[in-house]
């Protein structure tokens, strides 16, 4: 046979779990797309059809739904960690385990001024209103000893309306760009960062927490940047995070940048003291980068987009 | 001939128009999406294709960006009040206009601590991530003589983990569903409501407050409602805004009934005390309704889609 | 109360039903996305939230999918029928249907040569690809009298590359277009039209050939028509269609103008002879109009977003 | 310093770019999307700002525009390898360019038969319908050296309406998934397959024979394979490519497994044999796996998500 297989997996994708904690009146609410991807002793199924090494992508969408009953979801790093253990230790053909998770935030719904005085903060305590800013990712790989821990974000749009600029770049005989002194930089960030957090025997991260101060330190060391290019302003970010996150090895961005164009409105007699922009979609710069702390060795896959 | 001309329109549509104002350090940013549609003297345009009554799109478009600088964008109501008015009164072939306007919103970003102790608040003062919630609506209509000013919005998802039931409902030979006493109620609020400033004799609302204040009152009418149907809670959050906002007199929603479906997991040997949740996509119940003012005529198209 | 409830409706939208007829070894495909809005004595259910008069949204989905088996799904438009006639014949509390319906089209794989040669027109015939072109639709409404059926079909994106012209148009201060003389003319063809039977006395049309034949009627006179502007092309494409089917009196169309912008290379030293195009996104001219059997009134709903 | 920077690259992406060849009356369309990511001596940008080595994501914008003149646009595949030794050739610090392309397929419009009599062939040679069906795709890459080309399509959405079958799997405690004897079998196929050309001193294939005749194996060798798993027709696809081109060393797949489910119709007192099916959308199985000629090296990236 001149043909043969190469790297595969399987599982079921998006599988859509709303967990809700009840403390009192007071509720806790978690909303996961949670995504499975096994790999191991799969080539006869690839050959013959044989299902005999296969535990069912049916089986692996029980499993989250089982699992978010039985430990809880306590943040989605964890939350994977069950599940990657669970399907490389309960099933000898399964040799690797990848939990790619989407988390979706919501904040309570402020209780009204009424209702709060005849006890309304009770009643607020199960209404939630989704926050609909970034989507937090997080992936999970366990081979039975090692784990890979990566968390993320995606679709953090942010914009600097000053402090940014464009010039002293490469000319050939294409080049028709105007240099920029004081331009709009915005952008869309998709980032993720690896965790040095690799074995069981390691003391485990406050998840919850990690995630928090970094997308904090993202937020500011873009608002903070002078920049004279979106490179710069990207390495300015994943130094503030190797920086400040003992916990955290590399980070890898995908910045598109979103650009902003002065319009020009001398045609029309009137002077555009950089005031009205025009917004544009396709197309844009496209920016990608790692960022690793000196001596660790780059893990993150290249391609970002399915994580 | 045997074919007319009916009902018609034309325009540019989805005009991204960004406004910045600085005010020394501190710049305000509006971002908007503007779509224009025209109408008038168009028989010739369609039978023979002379455009002598036609304004190019291209020219609506630019006085987009012109009053953007002329007038600035104080709210989406009245940058679309000044685009309307000029397009019906200053071309004798055009009788009506309507102006629709997505309103994308934006936060600042926190200065860091450090940053702050320095004189960072000025530093954030230009930069911004886009909040990301619901998506602002308006939609503002003239014809020379009178004005009809829509507001709304969409996407703004919620969710109440209790306090909604649902059953005592007709059941023919296809009923299969359960009656259900303490469910999940989730739905994402797309709503339109109309003011009763229609000539401008009259005194021009506060559209920033008044749209803040009805977002406030969709939500808490949402949270505070204890829902036997969904109906029920869309006419309550309705009356809420018809009842504390005497500018407006109409209010359209579409509320898609984003089921969330409790896990049966007694195959797995669980039991599922309403914590694990699927939730689903498609299909979906979707409810849609007026609530109007006693005395008060409908006057919001029906289908909000466009708006 | 100051409040009245005005026009409503509710129902299960987007049920996925795929229907497969097997003929021996031909089996035949239809694949539909069907959405159910009902209205009738709904003032209760939004005032106390009682459901007595409310048939679920879960039963007009089951009731989907009961009578693709009864019935068989002929076409999207009598299928349709038999859903609304049901819901508004059988429930004394509703009063009117509407049932929206979007088809994807499928067409066979054809068989390799090597398995023709052995007998592979049979294996061949449980094998489809999506066709992928344009989404047909189909709304049927009921009131227990009289009967509305719009077809359409929405995404046949159509490009002529000359034969395009547009000049001679109004200008303002706020006018920058040059004119045109040989442009690229393209539109993504999105229209609804409207069939004179609504009647159950009436002969039913054979709504498949009806679709069928519109739709070639709608590309050959985009393709015939030498274009001074777009609303021109879309009369023509409307006049087409009501010139040949007698059995549709009303034709809606939403035309954008997806603009292909002429790169101007001369800055690069290269002249660019109608030959590099950009094409662009946002914004973009959107043309909509009716075009009406004389004699027959308009009554195909403004917005058509939704259908 | 405690960071350093890892891999990275930069461009323009989206590049929305159509050619028209005009031969007479019979013009010819090509419609790609492109997107341009370069890396080479890139460390002063980010650590700096300098742009010293840095040619502007619009140079590179500007360059697929001029390069469609002065080359034209003979396939995806040549375009971009004109695209990428252009970048590596002409500057220094440019080391890798990598080349995106997506492809969306026209085909002609027919001519009214009224129109052919007259002379109506003519006229069609401008008019084109966009086939809608699968995006076509090529990527690009080169060091100086080597050439990397990558063909692949995406969104070919197929079925099966039987020959397909899943049992004989692994049972856990979590598995309640019903065997299934005779189930439908669909999938939206994304592919990626790698050349064997590699040197400019190797004859070139020819790329439009190439992709339309691996497009066809593709089919056929869905619709011929009698499934037992989603796995087994996913090798038996690979692996008639690879027999069948010669000129391909490997392909890999993401293969959705789109579930349509039977619907139970017995609590409706109705038998559904096969008949009646909902189409689900999430969660939905996804298999992905690499078919190589016995002998090759893998070398397509494991995400294929944004190539």
């Amino acid at each position: 046979m001149p043909t043969i297989l190469g790297q595969n997996q399987y599982g079921k994708a998006e599988n859509r779990v709303v967990r809700i904690v009840r403390d009192g009146g007071t509720h806790h609410i978690k909303d996961l797309n949670v995504s499975i991807a096994l790999s191991g002793d799969m080539g006869e199924v690839h050959h013959s059809g044989s299902n005999a090494n296969v535990l069912p992508t049916d089986t692996t969408k029980n499993t989250v739904y089982a699992f978010a009953k039985e430990f809880g979801i306590e943040s989605a790093e964890q939350f994977g960690i069950h599940l990657a253990r669970h399907f490389v230790t309960s099933q000898e053909a399964i040799h690797r385990a990848r939990i790619r998770i989407e988390e979706y935030a919501w904040e309570r719904i402020p209780a009204s001024r009424k209702a709060s005085r005849s006890g309304g903060a009770e009643k607020a305590g199960h209404s939630f209103v989704r926050k609909g800013q970034e989507t937090r990712l997080a992936q999970i790989t366990y081979d039975g000893n090692d784990w890979q821990i990566i968390s993320g974000l995606t679709d953090l749009t942010v914009l600097n309306s000053t402090n940014s600029e464009f010039w002293g770049y490469l000319k050939d005989k294409y080049t028709t760009l105007e240099e920029a002194y004081d331009r709009i930089l915005a952008t869309d960030v998709s980032a993720r960062w690896r965790h040095n957090w690799t074995s069981d025997a390691q003391p485990v991260p406050n998840w919850e927490k990690s995630y928090a101060r970094t997308k904090r330190h993202l937020l500011e060391a873009f608002a903070e940047t002078y920049s004279l290019s979106l490179q710069q302003t990207l390495y300015q970010m994943g130094s503030r995070v190797i920086d400040s996150r003992s916990e955290i090895d590399e980070i890898r961005f995908s910045l598109p940048n979103n650009h902003h164009f002065l319009v020009d409105l001398e045609p029309l007699g009137l002077k555009n003291d950089n005031e009205v922009y025009f917004a544009a979609d396709r197309p844009y710069g496209l920016i990608e980068a790692t960022v690793l702390r000196d001596g660790a060795e780059a893990g993150i896959p290249v391609d970002l987009t399915n994580l």
